[in-house]
């Protein structure tokens, strides 16, 4: 976990979280400046410091779930969390309108890790139009007599959009593997097959950011009892959900060999501390905004023979 | 247009219009009882009155794109949109917990009518897991070698879902007749095909509502100057938009006749004045959230046989 590689991307916060979607080309503009920018104000949150980096093994059980820097409550980034929500917006709207490049983001997490509720919190507010959300569930026949990549490849985002992977193809070594749906040899060429994949997407222009939302055992506990007693929550509540939670360190193994094996250079993972869900959130949102900025898409320019065209009335 | 259609769903504003949407649900309840509300409020915005009845032949001559009611500015609705957008939001939670039915949202106009726009002001805010946006450009090789509705039946929604068709199966009785891309005979014969096509998905309760963004050309003149004279809006701008203008008188003429012929009780379409687009907002978002409000979803009841569970350390 490096803590610095992303201090470049710093910037003096040159928009105010305030401002809306609506803004003025020149205040789009200083958005974009924003990797290039430089000042002596900390990165925050420090989110490179969750990056998993190619060849620096982890072990899942040193993370701690309940990090969250020098902040202790959520009124600590909110208006943090709306700027870079606003942030996220206006660099959507170019990427839409570049279209040439897409961005790819994977959630993972255990089941209550909080996946719905960061697309929620984190996306709500991102042009529906530039933002497709594909929830991965068990598969339909169709998609169970093809090849595993299948069903995920024809979801993966077309130019100028966002496409979320809520669950994503990791699920045919992390359930595969626990329930033991196939045979070891089986998923053990997937993680092979799986950077490939990836690979080849990054070379047709889709950036891929990979997120595994990291609770702790108790927080899950907690967090399933919850929806007990919340009837507005019950509906997310699966028996299913008390069996896979029995299978908890068959799942931490399977996600720490899935996460070692598969955070690359081009599509790295992080391993986000998700206990307190705000932090979560506001560490998401800033890894995505500044992803975003970094590919700093353009709006399209004007071709020479459309500058004099008068419109007949 | 008649007026006093939906004044059964007046409503005293039981819910403030600052409240985000992690409001609490003894607020969501309050929002359901939206349709069986009444009050002396008068409807804002009286929205019913720009519904196509069935068998009420319209003359699109006769409409007034610049109506606004009573409205003088953008600042005169902003709360009252602002209310109607946390609305929505909250609506689409439970349509989306409920998983059992979904509303099919068709946005149909003229170049530079404001159906983007549209969606980017009243549907930003609500979960991107929750709502799905298809935009129907020229058709693919593929999608030309089946059957008009064959692309458009693929992307309806799924149970749970909002779908906003971005341009529709209406422009195969709009751009198709036109341009003359098939013979008359083939084209008029497809209303009847739309109507029953509608009428097949709504017995699969999805709810369709259906919006024609009604600008004066105008006006349309002034958005396409727009969109050559600022950097922002130039990737909008087309010089196919020019000479499709000039084909207005016969776009206008295609859009009256599918209007007519395919405004029905189970799919209505709704002529909405659209030369002010803060008006045209609002009359679009809460048509839509009076619709889901009408539709009532629910959060999924506790099976009997999960109320005794016991989480396990």
């Amino acid at each position: 976990m490096q803590k610095d590689k992303s201090k470049s991307k710093n910037s003096s916060k040159t928009v105010e979280s305030s401002q809306t979607k609506e803004a003025t080309s020149s205040a789009i503009e200083q958005v974009t400046l924003f990797p290039e920018t430089t000042s002596d104000r900390p990165l925050k949150p420090d989110y490179p410091r969750y990056r998993v980096e190619p060849g620096n093994l982890i072990n899942l059980a040193d993370f701690d779930a309940d990090l969250c820097e020098s902040y202790r409550k959520k009124k600590d980034i909110e208006e943090e969390l709306a700027y870079q929500r606003d942030r996220l917006g206006m660099l959507q709207e170019r990427l839409y309108a570049e279209n040439k490049r897409s961005l790819l983001i994977v959630l993972q997490a255990m089941d209550t890790g909080g996946k719905d509720g960061t697309i929620k919190q984190v996306f709500s507010g991102v042009n529906p139009q530039g933002c497709r959300v594909w929830s991965f569930k068990h598969p339909s026949l169709e998609e169970s007599n093809h090849d595993f990549l299948w069903r995920y490849h024809s979801r993966t985002p077309q130019k100028g959009m966002i496409t979320i992977f809520n669950r994503s193809h990791y699920e045919d070594v992390l359930i595969v593997r626990v329930k033991k749906l196939v045979e070891d040899e089986i998923w053990q060429k997937r993680y092979h097959i799986i950077n490939d994949f990836e690979q080849m997407l990054t070379l047709s222009n889709i950036t891929i950011i990979k997120f595994f939302l990291h609770i702790s055992k108790a927080e899950q506990k907690q967090r399933l009892e919850s929806r007990l007693e919340n009837p507005d929550k019950l509906w997310k509540f699966s028996i299913n959900d008390v069996n896979e939670r029995k299978l908890w360190d068959d799942y931490q193994s399977a996600y720490q060999d899935a996460i070692n094996n598969c955070s690359t250079a081009y599509a790295p993972w992080y391993v986000v501390p998700a206990n307190k869900k705000w932090y979560r959130n506001l560490v998401i949102a800033r890894a995505i905004a500044d992803t975003l900025a970094a590919m700093n898409p353009q709006y399209p320019q004007a071709s020479a023979d459309i500058t004099n065209i008068k419109i007949p009335d």
